[in-house]
């Protein structure tokens, strides 16, 4: 079968790889759409960082491994003992890695587990491939009203979800948003999908400003231009918003979001960060703020956000804006995406090739 | 009257000044035992800080400004409209001065009013004195068998009582406190008296050490000789502590703290931070735990630890390890303090004469 490999810095190449062997409690899945995400940017640029050079504790593998996290597909096969899903049904693939005995694991906590990883950079195969096998818990049901493109859509909204749900988010809330990349945008969505009363976006890119203004911000400000603490304090009509989320994760979205929010408010980093930055404690002693971390997902937040497609409140067809194939990886995916970053949100990598209704291109 | 008066740096004055008008809703009280705290000392030593040098936005004075923030004292006049004292009550002084007007206030949020200071630093007189007039709103009933010398530990008591309501504390929490001084022994104080499972201190200074000790500290750990994240976890029998308190306040607290953190666990810091110190959000993303950032209290932790104390549970008496009078202020107070703050936990001086019962030194 092809499969897209990830042997290191610059270096991924479309193989044919023997197929995984589906054992008990496993399902084989037929990638379908697969998303291109940050994380296999800075994998392919600057790699490895996730991608293991020694055997990664769950997995036991290292590079090279099969790319791909963010995928929806279809059933092909049960390993034996796997009664909760029939042959032929739509699925997304929740990729994350975990081992189940560290202290996170068993707190509930796996999306920290001490050991974890992710199908599709930690080994264990990955959705740029005609076929992988993964754990049954890994598996949810895509309903019949939510085509296989927007199911790909389901990981980096997670990623959403998982973050409004450690804020204290309620109907009246004014949120700002600092970055409207792709994930900064799956949380307007999401928060748009919540019927949340102000979101307000900061963002220098123009492109980025008109998908945030598309996907429902209520206001976009560019920071180079206005006093975006002034005026998030002036939009909140009060003095500051309730919620903030890093979703840039650079010193001066830090020194923005501690500032910005308001007495008593919430700030959320979703933002990974590069090293160290300049941080004053102070600036959260004097509002008494909060400043909480999360990490990746969770399996009930995919169905959260499964559950809010299928019922209408979160139409996310519009984040994708171009579809490839698999042998286009790295011209048309990769490649496209460090040099006009800007222009796309989401480039699915369409991998099988059976007849399926999908939600177009928009 | 005589009142302990703050010039400027290195500037206390005792002296005497006309007594304050008891108006409309104020309460006069004489001050029994007043606290000297760390903020007192960085006045003296670097200030003015909080003391204004431009007319205060409540208060309107600037220094000199009587000082004393921490104090106990007996009713002496009420004011035309007050009901709800009687002279001759012995009462507790909450010092936050607050604006009524800002957003913080408004959302009742008053510790972090935007206009806030504290009688005893801000102007509107101090503990201090023999005299001070407060607004009825400021004073605490003192119950009967709280003596007039652990009502001045209140304040301090309550710093650590706000830091804990911030902070998810549970029966079986695992709590790690940063820096012994009078905070962080304020909060193994009230961590005990709340019946806390385990309670572990680090601290430096061997004085301070044995009175996280008597205080009862469960474990006591210099962290220049033992690995504190690593202990600290073996202490868990986990990935480390629910609650970790910083009263350091230093780069290297910042980092324990974030790292000696278990999976979603809460770093609460209730430093007041000189700088900007070196921080790396990861810390906190990869176990997607939360950062809280308290100031100061309000009304409801001074009752509490009053309700605490005269229950029984709180039994603070030990932490005053001297009692000056008035006049012995600079040298025998803030000096003492400056120079051997290790050998002290609280110095109370004792500004009335009148007889009365107390606690004894201890």
């Amino acid at each position: 079968m092809r499969a897209a490999r990830f042997y290191g810095k610059e270096d991924i190449r479309i193989e044919n790889v023997a197929e995984q062997k589906c054992s008990a409690g496993q399902i084989r899945v037929a990638p379908a759409y697969v998303g291109i995400c940050g994380t296999d940017l800075h994998e392919f640029l600057g790699g490895p960082n996730f991608a293991p050079t020694n055997p990664h504790p769950v997995t036991q593998e290292t590079i090279p491994i099969t790319l791909g996290h963010e995928f929806s597909g279809v059933v092909t096969e049960l390993g034996p003992g796997v009664s909760s899903f029939l042959v032929g049904q739509q699925v997304v693939v929740q990729p994350t890695i975990y081992c189940d005995a560290c202290q996170a694991c068993r707190v509930g906590a796996e999306n920290v587990c001490s050991n974890g990883g992710f199908i599709g950079l930690s080994g264990g195969g990955g959705g740029l491939s005609d076929s992988v096998v993964v754990p049954e818990r890994a598996v949810l049901r895509l309903p019949d009203n939510v085509p296989l493109d927007v199911g790909a859509l389901v990981e980096p909204l997670s990623v959403a979800w998982h973050a409004i749900s450690a804020s204290p988010l309620a109907k009246d809330s004014v949120v700002l948003i600092l970055g409207g990349g792709p994930i900064g945008l799956a949380i307007v969505q999401c928060l748009v999908s919540l019927g949340t009363k102000k979101i307000i976006v900061s963002e220098v890119s123009s492109s980025r400003q008109r998908f945030a203004r598309e996907f429902g911000a209520h206001h976009v400000v560019d920071p180079k231009t206005y006093d975006l603490v002034a005026i998030s304090k002036e939009l909140s009509g009060s003095d500051g918003p309730n919620i903030v989320f890093d979703c840039a994760g650079v010193p001066a979205s830090l020194t923005t979001a501690c500032t910005a929010v308001k007495a008593r408010g919430t700030v959320v980093n979703v933002a990974i960060w590069e090293k160290e930055v300049p941080f004053n404690p102070n600036m959260l002693v004097f509002r008494e703020a909060k400043y909480t971390a999360v990490l990746g997902y969770q399996r009930k937040d995919f169905q959260a956000v499964i559950d809010q497609i299928a019922a209408g409140h979160l139409k996310p067809s519009k984040m994708i804006t171009s579809k490839i194939r698999l042998e286009d990886l790295v011209e048309g995916g990769i490649k496209a995406l460090i040099n006009d970053k800007e222009s796309h949100v989401k480039i699915l990598v369409e991998v099988g090739g059976m007849n399926r209704v999908d939600s177009g291109v928009h």
